[in-house]
């Protein structure tokens, strides 16, 4: 997953955030990306052959908050897929639509909604949609204080 | 919310988390608490009237995991209500299932699948099932260091 891209200009803001509801706003369309009212949405990460079709939006920890910890949500579109990584910081994933799989380790499970993921230190991983229309879509939390990601070759 | 309970015998464990899959297990009538292969549901806080119907269950962050933050699910049974409280750290909440609301200090705001909030340091808060039947589930996330709740009388 690339969910460990943290420029340094993207840790939170001087200015505190104060509370928020953060509106859901499901496009009519099921095909549709998840948004959410006032949260951007963004590439996953710089264009690479080691991902394809992933969006990201991050709901918490960029701007103004104090959390240790960042919510994210990545969706990845029909045949796309995370980067095939592993790093020292642990990802909490919990799926909300879609069907896709993880792979941890040399093992791959698959996924669909509520179902929750916990990634080890150096564990590689991947996630990857598994169906033919509709996105696969869930939440990934991380440390805000975090390492890099090391690419991993396929047949490793 | 009760979130903030942290007694000292729930900090992470002394043996490292491996990687894992928390497999959703959803009873097949829709009424029924949402739970998690291997993760068990205990009350909320102690039995008290400040809060009715409330279950937990804690995704990652007690069980040996090495991050800064725990992910937990709170259920709301209809008519059920967390406490209203307030305490330094924050809360982020994505809510999962049913009909409920959260008030930030004076504001009411509804709440429903795919909402998210972010509480921010000391706001008067409180989570409350507005539906007659469904349960009101929402995960909700924490930093794994953090300041116990202080309960507010109602007419606060």
């Amino acid at each position: 997953m690339s969910v460990c891209e943290l420029p340094s200009n993207r840790v939170s803001s001087a200015q505190p955030a104060g509370s928020r509801v953060m509106r859901f706003r499901p496009a009519a369309d099921g095909s549709e990306p998840f948004i959410w009212q006032g949260v951007p949405v963004t590439d996953y990460k710089s264009p690479a052959a080691s991902h394809y079709g992933v969006s990201r939006a991050v709901l918490a920890g960029e701007t103004g908050e104090r959390t240790a910890f960042q919510l994210r949500y990545f969706e990845v579109a029909p045949g796309g897929n995370t980067t095939l990584e592993r790093h020292t910081h642990e990802h909490v994933v919990f799926v909300l639509r879609g069907q896709g799989e993880v792979r941890l380790g040399e093992t791959v499970h698959p996924l669909s909604f509520g179902d929750a993921v916990y990634v080890a230190p150096n564990e590689v991983h991947q996630l990857r949609n598994t169906a033919a229309q509709e996105p696969f879509g869930f939440l990934c939390i991380v440390d805000t204080i975090r390492d890099r990601p090391v690419e991993v070759a396929p047949s490793a």
